[in-house]
């Protein structure tokens, strides 16, 4: 490993993880991988985020315009903070085997209803405009927690659209759950 | 109401929109608030405060060292995204009235465990080091949280001294919950 070259400890499937993998990717940083399979606490990810962004501000992740910066943080706060957190594995847990399939599907879809309604407001040809932005870094990664959970996403087509329009990239396809050094054998694409 | 005079859309007892009322109050914000008894989405306020830090930078609520800046940023993550999205209202509705209380002790106690350890690398008289920030903005209404859940403080000495510490500035006083236009008369002190 050389000297100075940041290390990540990533969960494949973990789509904290996975946001940050993006960053890196369009950022065009090389990074270490360590592979962990727990993830103690979901909120930092944006914390590094926001921190590659002024570290490292090309291509930015934020747009320049406050009024669009502050779009950009209220769909990434939406997800970060009002939807993945009430569908992660630690809650999964307390809820209970058999009620945790339709947990998550509530959370989700009262999120979607809301992040739907807002992207209407905000999209181009990404959540925000035509820009790349750390929204689009959490949309992706939380549209595949809902695929994951049998979520029906026909009433969302705006997150629909963008989130395939964003799979596309280069930087979403390298950072994907699929292709990381911990995705097991019969998980890979 | 006077133009251009912001409007806070607010309700007395959410710890989301007191994080906001201390910015506001902080920057010297003159602002109206209109009380509402629904709070729809919990993350959009780190949003709000973020918009007021780049269109009124003075006095800062994120230092200007960006390692530094990372920590402030991960301890309001770790508060806004890691537990009160998990003891929210609407969480707690769908936990069952005979377990909100120990589902809601269990999540802050799993947080303030993990916030102890990094306040104690990174406090100095506030949660990083000497200037007040946004990550003190989230400290306090989710320590009054705890306090509303009757969770045990004691093995958390460094969040309670710096809850304190904070509570006896003039901005953490006039944003309290307990001095809001919305606050009931058996509330208000």
């Amino acid at each position: 490993m050389q000297a100075g070259k940041p290390i990540l400890y990533s969960y494949f499937r973990s789509s904290c993880s996975w946001r940050v993998r993006i960053a890196l990717a369009l950022k065009g940083i090389d990074y270490e991988t360590i592979p962990v399979n727990l993830i103690k606490d979901q909120g930092q990810q944006l914390a590094i985020i926001e921190f590659l962004e002024e570290t490292r501000p090309t291509p930015r992740l934020l747009p320049k315009d406050p009024k669009k910066r502050a779009q950009v943080r209220m769909i990434s706060d939406t997800i970060a903070s009002g939807i993945q957190p009430l569908q992660n594995l630690s809650v999964l847990k307390q809820v209970g085997q058999e009620n945790q399939l339709a947990w998550a599907q509530k959370v989700i879809h009262t999120g979607f209803n809301a992040l739907e309604q807002i992207l209407r407001n905000t999209a181009g040809k990404y959540c925000v405009g035509d820009e790349v932005s750390m929204a689009d870094l959490c949309l992706v990664p939380q549209v595949a927690n809902a695929e994951r959970f049998k979520v029906d996403l026909t009433p969302y087509p705006t997150i629909s659209r963008i989130n395939k329009t964003l799979l596309a990239l280069e930087a979403f396809q390298v950072s994907h759950p699929c292709r990381q050094p911990d995705t097991p054998p019969e998980l890979r694409a």
